[in-house]
């Protein structure tokens, strides 16, 4: 199979056959699609003729593509639609999916949806999952799962999960617990193909299983999944009684989401924004990074005006030449730095004391700044520049590549310490104050040097 | 549960029961870890003392432990094995994990550990694996999975599975074929345990399914299976014979890896390399990305003397103070486009044609880089700057601006056509050629405006 990919010809079709109201030809090829294709011709279709086909699909499928649409354009959807209509569409959901959804709606419509869905324990799970913050696995988690009693016998355990199993999408482990719902341990499918049908469940179970607290931090609890390859972890409260379940499918979209932001922010795009968002979402995320920039480089102007008398030497005025190569360089490796140790800090692969890691910096700042400051000596000699001048270049590219290492590791590190994303400190923020620095110190060597 | 810490402590007490060779201890001690928590404790460890605790640990843990363990460090311990110790932790292995190791062997050490295999179809399915691209569905797919018959009854089915599902670490779906192996559908696990124990699985198994060719990219099934939401995908030959599978913490892992890869990328850090690597793979990772800085900086130096004229002018001298700020905000909104686009290539979301696409830009670089130019100009007031100065640099900031944004779109949506991966211009590779760009544009400007 390949995925999907939505033609001009297939959108024009829909457009057509919506005008005309052909709605039988469209709930026909409605049903060739998968929700999340469906998605995407909806995000392609006019806000009046996405709400005209969204009310033709039916709720089966309708409400399994709410989730996988853009958020203004589910908002449209659902302004359009009356609550008991939302409640008929969050009926079909998962109570996670579901409270993704109703989170989004205003105060209001919030609680008349919930109190018109008709499955008293749906409202009731929905309810409940409404007040964990929605990082946390409380937030992240779903009432759906298939849990039996320890003392059970396997051939009561398959009866009641075929009752259970109606109401789960996945199965994966199947949770043990006592008496008082407290989790004593899993029933890999395995086990249960594989035990004898007398058995008690008591006897056969994995008494061993991984699982999160209600308030663990969602990528935390990303972490621990990838980690153990887990492709689903119960949830306990504080009693250690099992409260939900978090499938793998959501973590990937975090971790997507997670590696995506921190490059975001790397590359100066402060709000999660995409190619097709409207300008107007561009220069929110944009622009604030550039301002920051300007303001920075403005900086760097005060530094080199004072350092106007240079200017005046026949040779001395080189440096001038020279200065944006060196903030440059001092922006490159600052950056170089500061990825390796958020993504360091991501992977917890961090270890060891800062001092230790900021000695590490200068070793690799020497060999890497050594080697380039000896190629803008060749590159000196080459275009016969006067040699003291070439001289202090390379000694400042030297210094100024330490310092921006040493200032590209310190900063996420401390700002990590302090609870604050280190991943702000990888973009225009690094690149700004070391271009800063960076200018300084080569002028400030050249005084000292070139006196 | 919070996941593994390393401590100073447990790491003391093992090397030191590995020198006094307290090999009970260490036995009853390694129990207690996960084999992903127990690769941390042997990448901490020297390698004599790792490859004497390796052979302590017994296969069913230490074979598990093996993907998980830096490329070096596992590479050490192998070499230390006798082809025939390799081959016993080669059998405890899923095929895909199996044939991950013995690709990274050397070639005639490769052929023996095979042949020392005592499962003689657990070795032919690792000489099969081992013909495919590790790129490709081939190269991910296990060839571990359940599969049944249409023509048999849901209790035979049952029967069978029992037998497969001791080879299957994690079932996922049970997949339906004909006579011929021919794919044609999935069974979930809720279909087979609500189902009548009579029924044939051609009336209970659903006839479509998604899958892959055995030679499809690794990073399409990555796409696939997440857009899908699956959890695992079966991958059929050009028969659509049913010839291995997917499971979804595969994918994990490559999605983590891509995403940090292209953030790498656009850090100026070539290849995948992690903050406790050693120093030399640091240079080696870094190195190169700083010596392009250098080599493109050399060029704007030729371009800045070339406008030497200038500093003989008392205004126009200002021209030298603001050129970094140019080319730092050159480099930034580069970057900042290039980011977005290479995403939005990853996510399939750059729909409509360049030329749009470049018109966006533009009018986003109006607005951004209008706004930056009004701030120049008031800054200039404040500064009391020369008018025809301040206007220079508003007017070249603006245009900079607009074309730095068409280089960090046009650039990666081309590579991306021809075929090669966009995420390298999103780095050094677009902030330098962005600076030298600017800075010409700069002093071209200011040339024919100030003259």
């Amino acid at each position: 199979m390949t995925p999907f990919k939505l033609s001009e010809e297939l959108l024009d079709q829909i457009n057509s056959d919506i005008v005309a109201q052909n709605n039988k030809a469209l709930q026909t090829l409605v049903k060739e699609y998968h929700y999340a294709d469906l998605a995407e011709i909806f995000e392609a279709l006019q806000i009046d003729q996405a709400v005209y086909l969204f009310k033709l699909i039916g709720s089966e499928k309708s409400a399994d593509m709410l989730p996988e649409l853009d958020e203004d354009v589910r908002e449209s959807i659902l302004d359009a639609l009356s609550s008991e209509e939302i409640a008929t569409e969050i009926e079909e959901l998962d109570t996670d999916d579901a409270v993704d959804i109703i989170a989004e709606l205003p105060d209001e419509v919030r609680k008349e949806v919930i109190n018109q869905i008709s499955d008293t324990e749906h409202a009731d799970d929905i309810r409940e999952l409404l007040t964990y913050d929605e990082n946390s696995a409380g937030g992240l988690m779903a009432k759906e799962l298939v849990c039996v009693n320890q003392n059970w016998t396997v051939t009561r355990c398959v009866r009641e999960m075929r009752i259970q199993a109606q109401e789960v999408t996945h199965v994966h482990s199947i949770y043990v617990v006592d008496n008082k719902n407290v989790l004593l341990g899993r029933l890999s499918l395995k086990d249960l193909l594989t035990a004898n049908e007398k058995s008690k469940i008591k006897s056969v179970y994995i008494p061993k299983v991984d699982y999160v607290t209600i308030d663990e931090e969602g990528e935390e609890v990303a972490k621990i999944m990838s980690k153990y390859d887990l492709e689903a972890i119960p949830v306990v409260n504080e009693q250690k009684q099992l409260v939900g379940r978090i499938t793998i499918d959501d973590i990937v979209d975090l971790i997507k989401d997670e590696a995506e932001k921190d490059y975001q922010l790397a590359a100066g795009i402060s709000s999660d924004v995409e190619a097709d968002d409207s300008i107007f979402q561009h220069i929110k995320a944009r622009l604030p990074w550039l301002i920051l920039g300007l303001v920075g480089g403005l900086g760097s102007v005060f530094i080199l005006e004072g350092f106007e008398g240079f200017m005046n030497h026949p040779s001395h005025k080189a440096l001038f030449f020279f200065t944006p190569l060196i903030a440059a360089m001092a922006g490159n490796v600052g950056v170089q730095s500061s990825a390796i140790i958020v993504q360091g800090l991501a992977n917890d692969v961090v270890k060891g004391s800062l001092f230790n890691r900021l000695i590490k910096e200068v070793g690799l700042g020497l060999i890497n700044g050594g080697s380039l400051a000896l190629l803008v000596i060749l590159f000196g000699v080459a275009t016969q520049q006067p040699t003291d001048v070439s001289l202090t270049i390379a000694l400042s590219m030297l210094c100024v590549i330490i310092v921006s290492a040493l200032i590209g590791t310190f900063v996420p590190i401390v700002l990590n310490r302090r609870g604050i994303d280190p991943a702000i400190a990888t973009g225009p923020f690094i690149t700004t104050s070391n271009d800063i620095f960076g200018i300084f110190l080569f002028f400030y060597i050249a005084k000292w040097f070139l006196a």
